[in-house]
């Protein structure tokens, strides 16, 4: 399908574009895209999105997590919500289109089926979810996590500033006195769609990720202790330098991710935080502690690496004479799989819109693994270039989000039919 | 020569001792041992040595250059000066041996001819440099530089707190109106006695370092730039991972140096300062600093390496999809060696007292390479315990200072004759 014929989708692109642009305007002027959770441009950011929605008919609210909410009732009271949404939130400097793209195309479901005069017989509720990236409090998805009792109660104390997060939900318009007893079990079920966030679809020329698995994410922390000697002094090889020790793990670590990438299921492990000590130019670096960022959709992968990691350090312990104490687990997350269901109605969305599509993986945390916990849930993906994200670079084209935002239309059209028998 | 027969040389050991816990005790007290130059307990410190100076008959004075001098009188006046010497300043957290060992054996030096009834020809000076360290100014070898007209004019301007250096300079009695113009034409012989910093005297259990030469101290800035992605989203395959390319760099620099180090003459090469952008857990790093302290006896060492880098950095660099910019040389001096006349004299002063002794080059900087562009000069390595220095560990045996101390003794009684006849 080329981009011309996306004119002929069901929903309607340059309502897309005019909603992402208007929001990309609500940003820091010397911040370009910065619209973070609790500030008030967040608020105006909502603001917007909440008179659209009721532009489109929805009757809107704030959850008890601070979600907003534009809901569209059913014919037939009970069966359930399908739920369709992302989020309207920024890291800072960047963000155009990661949350915003799967809000204002779900909204744009909303709109086409209102257009098209098309009544389902499920409520549908378009949802921004509070804070999907980790914000001012620290941690992230909180709004995915309230609105299905997942939010834990500790979190609610954390402070940023003179406020504490429980303050921060209550002023966006949330109730955190019964946010530990949300659950939603009326959720029939849920779609996202979001940019990829990796260079897959656009190298394959692929329109739509059909997301298999929500990669998990197993953070670990390693600390090399060597000698901090005198680095004019003490010949090379009477040292024991924690950072050359280091080196060879960084290296061993991409080697062995590297394989375990080769093999089934999206793979990947990065060590982003490095730091030495003393960090001085004439002394041999006593310590370096390094984390390692580990993704996998099959958790037997993260099982290998783990145990190849408890081998890997000991060796180069002994290889480079330093101390390395076992790795320590920071967090430990398990792969969320995609509804079989689900993705198989995306699937065919897909091929009845004329969207090029594959089956992949999101290395990527989202309000999605959230919600799965209680309910069927999928997301797709849509292309963005070079595979940039959280960078004012961040692009992706409107037609690409338009045809994501008609395989949404679509697959609820379908899930409105299909999920009432399954129920 | 057993310790226990050190009680027969020319010089008291107790006195030695005396002075150097006397010295111990004037430190920060939550710090030890902390003396650091410009601050009022070095001043406290000097205020002991100079006291101890005159205790020995010697005639004290601050010279220009801020260094503490005790004088004794030779036979024949216009012979020029023998100098012997070191500092008295510390670095934070450490330094009970390194420098002041050098400076007392001097003073020792001093009183053991007097006691013995000893007149030289030569005008003798004790000298207590100022700043060997690198000092709040954020440069070190203040006074040997500045003693023989080699300070930048420049650093007079530096700042510390609400003090430049020529302020700290005036202070602590020295006249930095006229230092630029200090040149020391009298000085006919330098010797320094310092405790090795390193672990080899230890190692093979001799006495004495006849110190060859000061290394030369090259300094060279490197930038890997890659490609900020996502940790969790992009492939292994297609990332520009700054870390895993500059741990790449730290490990072949540590091979490189090996191999130079195999040759004849100290190399040794270290990566001490090292840091990672952005940091960030979930973020492939973009970007890695770092910086080689290259250490070389002989310079043409310091050469092949420097070449070696220039072209390791390009293999690297398309090896791993990165971008490095030529390394930056940020500083370069070259090796100093000792002068031959005085190492042969240090080693006929070894054999005298009975002092195991081998030739050896200093790793690190000393106020010695300062002293010999202007006069003949030579240094001596003592023992300290496991090569460590810069550090509360920081420990030397005063027996086997006192035997440094003794070789500087006969050293000086040979320069008094050989010096003279040369002249």
């Amino acid at each position: 399908m080329s981009k011309t014929d996306r004119r002929n989708l069901p929903v309607n692109a340059d309502r897309i574009a005019e909603d992402i642009d208007a929001l990309a305007k609500i940003t820091e002027p010397d911040h370009p895209w910065t619209r973070r959770a609790f500030s008030p441009l967040f608020l105006e950011g909502r603001a917007y999105i909440e008179a659209r929605m009721k532009a489109a008919g929805l009757e809107t609210r704030i959850d008890a997590g601070g979600n907003l909410i534009g809901r569209r009732a059913g014919l037939k009271p009970g069966l359930g919500t399908i739920l369709v949404g992302s989020h309207s939130d920024t890291v800072p400097d960047g963000g155009r289109f990661d949350g915003i793209a799967g809000t204002i195309s779900a909204l744009e479901v909303a709109r086409a089926l209102k257009d098209q005069n098309i009544e389902l017989d499920h409520d549908l509720e378009i949802v921004d979810f509070l804070a999907e990236e980790v914000s001012i409090f620290g941690v992230s998805c909180i709004g995915s996590r309230g609105m299905t009792g997942q939010l834990p109660e500790a979190w609610l104390s954390r402070t940023s500033g003179d406020r504490n997060l429980a303050q921060g939900i209550a002023e966006v318009g949330g109730d955190p006195s019964i946010l530990l007893q949300q659950k939603r079990p009326d959720l029939a079920g849920f779609l996202e769609l979001h940019i990829e966030q990796g260079p897959i679809l656009e190298a394959e020329h692929k329109d739509v990720g059909i997301v298999t698995a929500i990669a998990g994410i197993t953070r670990i922390e390693i600390t090399v202790e060597g000698r901090a000697d005198h680095a004019g002094t003490t010949p090379m090889g009477r040292r024991a330098d924690a950072l050359v020790a280091a080196a060879q793990l960084v290296l061993d670590i991409r080697n062995a991710a590297t394989e375990l990438a080769k093999t089934p299921g999206h793979f990947a492990a990065t060590v982003g935080e490095f730091r030495i000590e003393p960090n001085a130019a004439n002394v041999v670096p006593s310590k370096v502690v390094l984390l390692i960022d580990g993704r996998a959709e099959i958790r037997s992968d993260m099982e290998s690496f783990i145990a190849w990691v408890d081998e890997a350090v000991q060796k180069v312990a002994t290889a480079y004479g330093v101390t390395i104490k076992p790795p320590v687990r920071v967090s430990d997350n398990f792969p969320t799989p995609g509804n079989a269901g689900l993705l198989e109605t995306l699937e065919r969305a897909c091929d009845r819109v004329g969207a090029q599509h594959r089956r992949m993986a999101s290395g990527a945390g989202h309000d999605t693994a959230w919600i799965a916990k209680v309910a069927p849930a999928a997301m797709i993906f849509v292309p963005c270039k070079d595979g940039r994200s959280h960078s004012a670079d961040e692009w992706a084209e409107n037609d690409d989000i338009a045809m994501g935002a008609a395989v949404l239309f679509e697959a609820v059209r379908e899930m409105d039919k299909t999920l009432q028998t399954k129920a």
